[in-house]
């Protein structure tokens, strides 16, 4: 399997999207916990999302499972929520925890100890389930490398933008797509690769903007994240063809393939030019992957 | 009070500018030891300082005391003049120290106990006087966060341009309000933020250029600084307006808070469509942070 | 000496361009044992290489020895082969040794080890070698202050963009000059300048793209890069010619100079205006360098 392409939130109190978040083909399902459910509305929201997962490992017993990534974003590390929140929804046939607003790498490695205790109590497999910690501060982009890095649970890390910019007092009536974020949105992806380990870059908040959407999509593929939280439905499939290769990338590929073999095999070097560019063993890794993930896509 | 927005150095040797400087309304008056006074002036400038920092004392205990408040840029850690500056400028009336060219953390804490000592020897309040470290080279850019988040009397960090760019090897003619120090200028605010401190943009040279200035401006607040060092009372004015919100701020801000008033009221859910974009507990807050910072703000 | 503007590669299993190579102008010539050379030729480019270290050494103490440094790249740390590489190349002629896909310090230390201990055996002065470690994956850049600061040997480093790429997994066809790796890229020379070294740029890969050339030599130089690697001998002009000061900036300098003279001698003070923009002592530093750099080149 490549990397995860679409994490999609669902309100965790709300019954209509929760039911109609079993039919969705995104990478992630991500139940939410946090800012999308009012203080008084935390407790059914538990209940429903534990129903929902029920639901959803019942049902994937009796057909073909999915690919589907099954999590739940928590409330943040400084809510004094977290245990409560694990305690309710880590339950079979639940894959992840995304934890919102994470500053520093302790804050992940007492949660890992949270949900060890909780696998062994549950009889979910030791290790099973993954950690995506949410990077929504200045502290967050300052320690993400850490962060990214502490623990074997952390598959990926997620960057929160509106967060992001309320914690650096940057009000969202002056944020540029750019400008605004440009730093963190751009240190997230390294860090996280640095580490070994995926980032998924923030939502697009207009539902309604596609344009804006795609190209917020390009950039965010061009700093280096594999995959785009999300906020509705209608946000997969452009997220899902922005993060599959294109006809373009594929005919590239191919090219530099041929172009570095035949030169191995006739002309013994391992350099040569194609279409006026230098190339060599790196552009002929990258051609190879292109190829390879195109087996792989379901798209 | 919120964030300082304006900070004006006053060359230390001119003693026209220090009898002006009295009246001036920036929120931060700095009068300058360091590269705007020739050496063989050092001497002159520590006395004259002094003189109007007593004037402006004594001025404020018989009226209402205003919100300024009174700084000092001392020499650089490099030059050796540091406990000499400090010897003659730390004395009642005086709130804070600006320190240039700042490397690294340990430098400012060597210069924490000297103001220590002073402040015990002074009759000035343990911890009163504030300390902003100016980062103006490489390595400060590197090591921002350790010297933003080193000690208490750290209230916020300065970026210096034109000291950077002659650190790079940059020349001056080449720089470009983006490219030349885009990484440097955007890293400053995020780990000033992330250690709890404010964080003070570089100066705009032209004094003449008011289009130069403001898009300087806006593109500093994008990045997340809360101020400007300035070099001119005529940009005092577009300083205060950029850091201060606009009509467009609080129009924006007072539908978020209704939309997500009414949201939780009558639907109970923390998250609703605004124009189209979903908004929820964190734009509640940015919000809330816009229309309380309205009424503290004389402008 | 300034610093090296010019890196050129050369396939070390190429004997045609080996032999080319004597009488190219570059700042420094790289005789690649790594991506450019097929795994089955490695030990013959060794030999070759070793060949024409010992030609350029009896030519040069014959004649006036010219400023070039003659370097090695050798293969990566992870390939295992970096003491067979050394053991072949480190020579008497030889001056850099270029170390590809650096990720962390302690690959460096154990390679300056190697090194001292074949300068031992082989009659080369002590530390007479030096290491140019490139940055070419996100650890790398994570790391890129602590690699160059590591180690006495260490010159400058290198940003070598298409492993950086590939290592993101971002694919060729979608990068952009400016956002694909613009955090990298402007990291690397700020990472190096903290440790006090110099920065080499990346290839241009398209060698007939002469103002593509230009644009991304003007965008480096921004960044704070002295230097850039380069893949054919018709690059070197265009990067002398960026990487010295042009008519403009003497011009400026020499004015700089003459007003900041001026306002010492006959105002006493540190700093003026000059065509509307507030200069002090830090453009009198720049001033002189250009001026000083002017003496030393020899474009």
């Amino acid at each position: 399997m490549g990397s995860s392409r679409s994490l999609i939130f669902i309100p965790g109190n709300n019954q209509r999207f929760l039911e109609k978040s079993k039919g969705i083909n995104s990478d992630i399902i991500c139940y939410d916990l946090e800012d999308s459910v009012p203080p008084e509305k935390k407790d059914v929201a538990r209940g429903y999302i534990e129903t929902t997962i029920k639901e959803l490992q019942s049902k994937n017993k009796e057909i073909d499972k999915r690919e589907r990534i099954i999590a739940v974003r928590t409330n943040s590390p400084g809510s004094g929520q977290i245990s409560t929140d694990l305690n309710k929804v880590v339950i079979e046939g639940l894959d992840a925890i995304v934890i919102p607003k994470v500053d520093d790498a302790s804050q992940i490695l007492e949660i890992s100890e949270l949900i060890a205790k909780l696998e062994g109590e549950r009889n979910i497999p030791t290790g099973h389930l993954r950690i995506m910690p949410s990077i929504e501060s200045a502290l967050g982009v300052v320690n993400a490398f850490e962060i990214a890095r502490c623990n074997e649970r952390v598959s990926s890390i997620l960057f929160g933008i509106f967060d992001f910019l309320h914690d650096m007092k940057i009000d969202t009536p002056h944020m540029d797509i750019l400008n605004s974020y440009m730093y963190a949105r751009a240190k997230v992806p390294v860090d996280a690769r640095a580490a070994g380990v995926d980032s998924i870059d923030s939502i697009w908040q207009d539902i309604n903007d596609m344009n804006g959407l795609n190209k917020d999509l390009k950039l965010g593929k061009k700093f280096g994240y594999t995959g785009k939280c999300i906020i509705h439905p209608s946000q997969i499939d452009p997220v899902h063809k922005i993060f599959s290769p294109s006809t373009q990338d594929i005919e590239w590929a191919e090219k530099v393939v041929q172009a570095l073999d035949n030169a191995q095999k006739n002309l013994a070097t391992g350099a040569v030019r194609l279409e006026g560019k230098m190339i060599d063993a790196v552009h002929y890794k990258q051609a190879k992957r292109i190829l390879d993930s195109t087996q792989l896509t379901k798209q």
